[in-house]
């Protein structure tokens, strides 16, 4: 039984396609900003969706009250599924003083919620600080889906050696051959970016990473794979977390932009749908 | 030590006016929305002061932030004073499926905060949803100070009932005569308010209740008063939740509007800020 919360209502319809059986649920705010939240019907098991992205406080205070309205109504098992993890990149303290933000919101959640199951998470580890049962579900099957056909015997790149995992991943479940780019520093001012130990040259490129927001690192990759001869640059990006014009100016420096439906955007053309209404959490 | 919350911003001056230890903190947003925050300095106790108005859900994820990041620096103990607190109203189960909101805040709240201080909570008894020690402070001594010497020999009201404890601590400490008004159905359609055993003819009046938002039950009263021959009228209200025009409805209808500064707006005239820096919290 799913019940859908503002950061999920753009994945409704979907879900109801593949047959989750969806609880009704009233969300609305009063005039001075506090939210209402009712659910409706009762049950034992439930699994809250909502992605955290813009007003990102506001749709985890909602999952705080939908967890509380239906302990209260009975509910023994809950689970949240948060596509989008807002404060995924607040994982660890770069200056003294600095929270764990991440940390502060799994804790919180963990309150109301048994298990937990996010999309291509920033860092895996920080979901050690949920209480419960965390899972990080793969983007792979659904980048893989949307961009096999169009990239053919292509070549999958990491933007970094950091996101290579994602990229290797995408390129053995189509069956082609990946690599990532590197940094070198080639005056106190300009730094270079290549793709590693692989021939792009007359061959269509998959550019997968896990957050897109300016854009200015697929740009610059899509511009220096055209100098090296890549025929067609695609770009899959789990979450479209899009700067300002973001999206028109990736758009115009590549063949294609897709990102998933983690976050609403005109680009979120790759559904992650199918992964969690067929997730088959832990029974007890 | 102080740590101020960006709910509390408009009383910093006035408690380093009282002398208190302020910590400094940075707290601004990302471009996607995101809280940043960070606290200098270190030590073993602080006290972490924010109102929790309008935008209440960011403020309350903040308070989560810099809790984990006191934490984080190694404080040990932590207490939270929040003036206002948000979902207060939303003290129980009305409609099968509703949460109870304020439980959910409180226990967040609970996971980094040892202590909590609220300044006259529109259910006290919600307090024990906290997992530490919580106090209620009672505006009384605010709301006196500001209006003993207009009041003169006058009657202190409650609007209803429910609110007749604070109306009568505020009697007692200017030593005077106070009674509640009392709601009758004189006709299907109409509801008459009266106040209860008490001629206020020829006499001053200050009303006084928790909150005040559309102002329409106090502009009612007043008009009664008007009626029954009452000299001036004031109006003296812990929490200012003012709705649009609502203050300007209210200053019209009596002699004085005035609310504490748990909020701040155009006629918060009244700190409670003396009684904040005298905490005298337990310690260990």
């Amino acid at each position: 039984m799913f019940v859908i919360g503002s950061g999920a209502k753009h994945l409704e319809d979907e879900m109801r396609q593949f047959g989750a059986e969806i609880l009704e649920v009233e969300l609305r705010r009063f005039p001075d900003g506090e939210k209402y939240v009712r659910v409706m019907g009762s049950g034992s098991e439930a699994t809250v969706i909502s992605s955290t992205f813009y007003p990102q406080d506001e749709r985890i205070l909602e999952l705080l009250l939908i967890g509380d309205a239906l302990r209260e109504r009975g509910f023994e098992k809950l689970r949240a599924v948060i596509p989008y993890f807002a404060y995924g990149r607040q994982d660890r303290v770069v200056k003294e003083g600095e929270p764990i933000s991440v940390r502060a919101v799994m804790r919180a959640l963990g309150l109301y919620y048994d298990e937990l199951y996010v999309v291509d998470i920033h860092n895996p580890k920080t979901l050690s600080y949920f209480p419960g049962k965390a899972v990080n579900i793969s983007p792979a099957r659904a980048i893989t889906e949307y961009f096999r056909g169009k990239l053919g015997e292509g070549i999958v790149l990491a933007p970094d050696r950091g996101a290579l995992r994602r990229a290797k991943v995408v390129a053995e479940l189509i069956g082609v051959e990946y690599s990532h780019f590197e940094k070198h520093r080639i005056s106190p001012t300009d730094v270079e970016m290549r793709p590693v130990e692989v021939d792009v040259s007359g061959k269509n490129v998959l550019i997968v990473d896990d957050i897109i927001s300016t854009g200015g690192t697929m740009i610059k990759a899509s511009s220096i794979l055209k100098k090296l001869g890549a025929r067609r640059i695609f770009v899959g990006v789990t979450h479209g977390v899009f700067a300002e014009g973001a999206i028109e100016r990736v758009s115009k420096a590549v063949d294609e932009l897709a990102v998933t439906n983690t976050i609403p955007t005109p680009v979120s053309k790759i559904s992650i749908v199918p992964d969690i209404v067929s997730l088959k959490p832990n029974r007890g």
